[in-house]
């Protein structure tokens, strides 16, 4: 940084830093938006590069022609293969219990969320039920639940407005996006159906304190293993009639779940338990823990340069995967404006970071969610045009 | 057939006939039901082993881990190289116009339905808009419709009996599904909206008269080429907005479609038109277009020899593909009972035939749609079965 006038907040934004290549050659230069609104999890390429073809998987033309996958099955669009590799990676992680749940499928863990909201409201109620989460919640949920005007379910907002009578469903995501905390769920209404959003309750991301045993649990591969374009994601649910009616959701919107899409993620789920038991294989975990921790050091010290700007704190916790105390590294940050800036997400936007405001997840404009799951190149920049704000020294 | 009283209608199903052994070693005895309930399209599996491994597709573990296929495209979700491969097909079968339309691709058409509903649906109306197709219609259009119980469409049933004034959605299924009927619209109100579902618009099932060209027009994977595993379909959407929002619908469903899935649809479309067009490889539409007319022939011969059933007729057209006359040998045989039998679904179930009754397609329950597209043996016992029903000799 030079430390003149033009380097300062609003005048000129991110001056004087070399433009930089990605790996696939296109220039990064000051022009180019760096987008850290979705949390695309290309971060986890360096790890599946370096496994080069372990997990190959080669599909002839005469496979998986039938919509059945198993007809015996309650949910019948399953593979054999993904089920077994889902339980067996519960079971190494020791994040959430397997063995008295049944496994559905879905598209990615969207189309889970709207088929418990629909396995598990009322049908014989005049008025839809009511859903809620604690703010900040998850983006899409408010969407989500209300984007065809369903008549079985409504979003009801912030669960920590929430005072009505009767029953309700609330979405407890731990950890939370976009905030990273542990969380319980809040409104503990005597009629409450709650669901668990469990996509984050990896060791990279969080310590597993202790297996969760939930009635209803959501997971998925996206933010998992990083192979968001799979759009794989799974319940696990205790109640038969509950894993049924999600079934028949996903049977009337889409006839099931893409069988390539399934075999694959069996099979990187599988490397993943192989790389935590056999020494030979890079620990999966271990190195994306790794790559979480530098990455939060490197933000948590451009962050403490400035004056700027705050960021969520978390306690140590011991994980019982990784028998050790860990600091959760969450997929995103909560970065929150200490100064007078109103909006976050505009202030960013101007240096051509392109962040999600907190007024998404029902909170204020002056937090942003920005991922943490960007390729290295992309993290980079976005730290050198954070501190080209602020004004302050790379200590890196 | 052994002609005494035990073959006779209702005293004791199916006798007479040695049991017989599927591909996969297991025995179809007289106890085993012979699924023809669902369209699942598995006759096509002979076709690709003859292919081998021309059509093989492997992915690393390191590949498409993104959300974005590409993003610049108004449809971000969708792969390229199934966008080329869909439009080359079209124009290489002139089945559809393409050129003048945006592809939206969907986790199967089931998923592209209610995307078309989203999309087409007046927002700022008090009542959600109607919904009709003319009966027998696809037995999944009113659940589809009517699952989450919508406030921006609902199902109003035939649209034969529609007299309402305003807006409202016709869905067109041209072959029709279950009847193989060639349609048109039916209500042809003013403010009409129209969904065409061209499913079966290919040439093993129907001449092709000329290529489609309509606002938006819906395809699959599972009735052309038979994968009905994979879960792709894709819809042609002539008005940008339109699909604009029917993107959107998939973006908050299922954050896109899995990429393995659309890149092996790709491949296996690209190798259906190198097939028309390279003498070395067998022909996949002639291929199947042979298997069709030789299941219909034997099926019209059993039932021709019998008072108890009857067909749906079909004209000779010119098939601009083939360029030859072709009748209609469409994926479904849509079967009528002349006799005072009213429940023809259980009839023929108690003959262990599994298939749908006419009721769920809003027509008569004297009627039932079975399966053309099974594998070969479970096609043979079929017929057998359909024979003892009837006491005829077998003509094959």
């Amino acid at each position: 940084m030079c430390g003149t006038e033009a380097c300062l907040i609003k005048c000129s934004p991110v001056p004087c830093v070399t433009p930089e290549t990605r790996e696939n050659g296109t220039l990064i230069n000051w022009d180019t938006l760096i987008n850290l609104d979705h949390g695309d999890p290309v971060m986890y390429e360096s790890y599946w590069r370096k496994m080069g073809n372990r997990c190959d998987i080669t599909f002839s033309g005469y496979q998986s022609l039938s919509y059945f996958a198993n007809a015996k099955n309650l949910c019948w669009f399953l593979e054999p293969k993904l089920e077994e590799e889902i339980k067996r990676l519960h079971n190494v992680v020791g994040n959430a219990i397997v063995d008295d749940h049944y496994i559905v499928v879905g598209t990615g863990s969207s189309q889970l969320i709207q088929a418990a909201l629909y396995a598990l409201s009322p049908t014989d109620e005049p008025e839809p039920i009511s859903v809620v989460s604690a703010a900040p919640f998850y983006s899409s949920y408010p969407e989500v639940t209300d984007f065809v005007r369903s008549g079985l379910y409504k979003w009801a907002g912030d669960a920590r407005n929430f005072e009505k009578d009767g029953p309700y469903i609330e979405f407890i995501t731990s950890p939370n996006n976009p905030d990273g905390v542990t969380r319980e769920p809040v409104v503990n209404g005597i009629q409450g159906i709650l669901i668990h959003d469990l996509a984050y309750y990896w060791p990279q991301y969080t310590a597993i304190t202790s297996p969760a045993k939930y009635d209803v649990m959501l997971f998925t591969v996206s933010k998992c293993t990083g192979h968001a374009g799979s759009r794989i994601g799974w319940a696990l649910v205790r109640d038969k009639e509950v894993a049924r009616k999600m079934t028949k959701f996903m049977e009337i919107s889409t006839i099931g779940v893409s069988k390539e899409a399934q075999l694959r993620a069996a099979k990187i789920l599988g490397l993943i338990s192989d790389s935590c038991l056999d020494p030979t294989l890079e620990n999966f975990f271990e190195y994306s823990q790794s790559h979480m921790t530098k990455r939060w050091q490197r933000l948590r010290e451009v962050v403490k340069s400035s004056d700027l700007f705050t960021l969520q704190k978390y306690p140590l916790q011991y994980c019982h995967f990784t028998r050790d105390f860990y600091e959760s590294h969450p997929a995103f940050a909560w970065l929150m404006c200490k100064g007078s800036e109103d909006d976050l997400e505009k202030l960013l936007k101007g240096y051509k970071i392109q962040t999600r405001s907190g007024r998404k997840f029902g909170s204020d404009p002056k937090c942003v969610r920005i991922s943490m799951l960007s390729r290295d190149e992309d993290f980079n920049i976005f730290l050198q045009r954070l501190m080209s704000i602020q004004g302050v020294t790379n200590g890196n």
